[in-house]
């Protein structure tokens, strides 16, 4: 099976796990059977591996999330780089084309497309062969996963099919609807859409030519930004009359609030957290090393991070969305591909970092003009480069740089090290990057 | 007037921002009117001086507040350290031998005592001036504040005052009652028992004399822990006939817990908080940098510091000892006499603090044996003693410091730095102390 998992951008809603850089398929919250977690993307690529071990898994993301990809999924998954954010029909024309022209695949194969982030269980995932094998077929151009609903949501737009058979033509969609209008169209049998499809590459390269002008992958990838901002469904699903629609009954949620997140949680805690036996329906998720006290509460969820602390009613989660945007907090963790760095101090004229670099990877070779730095390695070994002069480092070496010297460090075992900034005018853009 | 305040040990029952090391009475939690807070104990000590500038102050307390006492303070207010903790009665015996033999006030002045953190107004220090007076007189050996109740309380002992006059003497004590009892105490013209009394020095120093043999202040300090822990109520107020009580009637809070501390804060939000407009009588107490966001709770308390973070109902709040016995958290930060000190980091073989060095102030010379150590400054400007060598730091230095290496640092204005310990074994037991 080819699988192409849309990875969609940044969202505050799940606050302070997630932010501007850090989207929530990448909150390590899910346990595993050996007791560490996993985030929804490794849960996802996990299960496509078990059904699928030889399935071609690309993931159209952007560059902001190229690292916390390679960080948690490895260097080997396929990631089709969106230059910019330019909505889906350019994203998904963007890796049909990556899957023919870089990974060679043949126009005639199938492949399916889902976004990165759904919660299911395996058997999701051998739909979603199925629904490449319909695919396959050539009965129509476009094959949807129809969701069977489990309430009249108002959240999700709906498949209206011609028949209650397994796989049928799509007699009509709807928009998200309202609750009324939900029940009715569930009584007529509407199935939700949560954007699952497969096609034959062929047809959306096709579609791709029509509405683009291009050569091929490299000439679409360069003038990526220029493309118009337009959704797949409104560019092709809706002008499409060969649409078929395969029901799909497993278990499928959207844990896009609190609230819902919170319900696929197999614990109530997750990290440093203590629940007083008055508590009901409490969730702690902390990813801070001191402990999360809760003490008769009921219906809340608190999670704090170096970002912050939230603590909400459920229900209330879902209104979090302004109350983020209003919060004016410099970004404290990141996963890059080499690491992550956590923010511990900032004074008026410095900041503390610790960076830690896994095994066998550097950061850019790079200066800054406002600041100075000192590292002090904590744990493990590996080389610096300080203005050209390479010198191997181990717990307890300290590396002083001043304003405008180029430096990095390579971990030839994972790699701890504080970095004390310096300067008046401390800022991420302060930083020129330099060829080795 | 002559006042000695007792400060009470350490209590967990408003961590996270007490703890072992840190009691209630030092946390700034009250707002002023220049828009900065204060503690209990600073706003009892501001309350004194509006109301008796000339009094003198003199503060019971352990080794370990005498730090927090001073920075809070001040270096002018007397403190009478007792060695070890032996109860009220040594306590107080000690301070007023202190009083006499160090301070010099002649044994037949007065003298008030009281708890240091009563959350009272300026009309409480009045009446303690009128105790102090009452005492001067001799009509009894003892004046007892006795506080008209606003509720049948189970938490204080009561006084059963001979009549309804301001003044009178004591008909009889009695222990904390049930609901019921203390109703009927009510009834009869009962008073709580808030522990402030006032007497003449000479008849706690000739009692103190009677119970222990001693020849002066200094014989008492000396052999105090030899002493027996006995209350002041147990050793003298039950074996004593000639006992007055003077009613008051104003404000008199006992801050014991979240619930009553909170009842007590003029504002929602101390720190960096937002609420939104569902939560009703939701207070959040946050010493972090990061953001706390609360949404659609009721009555609950949420309180971050370095320690952990505490979300209670309010009225639950109350039972929160035995699980913060049950946290085994290192100390996060403290209050020193010459600043403070900040946890950042913490790993397997490393540890990063911040230290604040208040201006003119030093740490103690000192060295360890199983750590390095790195300071880089990181504001403000000193000295150092590294093995004898004094040399001036300022801002951007580093200094590196070997197991073994005997240091200090001096600071000639206010100094941060960041010291990173580096070692398998790093405890706060690991320190040789030396005279510079």
């Amino acid at each position: 099976m080819n699988i192409v998992l849309l990875s969609g951008g940044s969202g505050k809603r799940l606050w302070p796990l997630s932010n501007d850089i850090r989207s929530k398929q990448f909150i390590k919250i899910f346990k595993c059977k050996d007791g560490s977690y996993e985030s929804m993307v490794q849960r996802v690529y996990r299960q496509i591996r078990t059904v699928d071990p030889d399935a071609t898994v690309t993931i159209a993301t952007s560059k902001a999330q190229v690292s916390a990809i390679h960080n948690q999924l490895g260097e080997d998954v396929g990631i089709s780089l969106e230059p910019c954010r330019r909505d889906t029909f350019p994203a998904i024309a963007l890796a049909t084309s990556y899957l023919t022209d870089v990974m060679g695949v043949s126009p005639e194969e199938s492949v399916v497309v889902c976004p990165v982030d759904p919660f299911v269980e395996n058997d999701y995932f051998y739909a979603l062969k199925e629904l490449s094998e319909q695919a396959d077929k050539g009965e129509a151009n476009l094959v949807l996963m129809g969701i069977e609903p489990t309430y009249p949501s108002e959240k999700y737009g709906y498949i209206i099919p011609e028949s209650k058979d397994k796989t049928c033509f799509v007699s009509t969609f709807k928009e998200k609807p309202t609750k009324e209008m939900a029940e009715n169209y569930i009584k007529q049998g509407a199935l939700w859409n949560g954007g699952v499809f497969a096609y034959q590459l062929q047809y959306v390269l096709d579609k791709a030519h029509e509405l683009i002008e291009f050569t091929d992958y490299q000439d679409l990838f360069a003038k990526y930004d220029s493309l118009k901002k337009i959704s797949f469904d409104y560019a092709v699903v809706e002008n499409e009359e060969k649409i078929q629609v395969m029901r799909f009954a497993g278990q499928w949620k959207d844990l896009g609030t609190w609230n819902t997140l919170t319900e696929a949680m197999e614990e109530n805690v997750v990290g440093n957290g203590i629940l007083n036996e008055v508590c009901s329906g409490v969730h702690i998720i902390n990813e801070l090393d001191v402990p999360v006290l809760a003490m008769g509460l009921h219906d809340v969820v608190i999670s704090a991070s170096p970002e912050g602390i939230l603590v909400s009613d459920k229900e209330q989660s879902s209104y979090i969305k302004p109350f983020v945007d209003a919060i004016d907090q410099q970004i404290m963790f990141a996963e890059k591909s080499w690491g992550s760095f956590r923010v511990i101090d900032v004074e008026n004229a410095s900041m503390t970092i610790k960076v830690t670099l896994n095994e066998g990877h550097s950061m850019n070779y790079h200066s800054h003009k406002h600041r100075d730095e000192v590292w002090i390695v904590i744990s493990g070994h590996g080389r610096t480069i300080v203005d050209g002069m390479e010198q191997t480092v181990k717990t307890g070496d300290v590396i002083q740089m001043k304003a405008g010297c180029k430096h990095t460090v390579f971990a030839d075992s994972e790699l701890k090290l504080i970095e004390v900034q310096l300067g008046d005018d401390i800022s991420v853009e302060d930083k020129v990057k330099y060829k080795l």
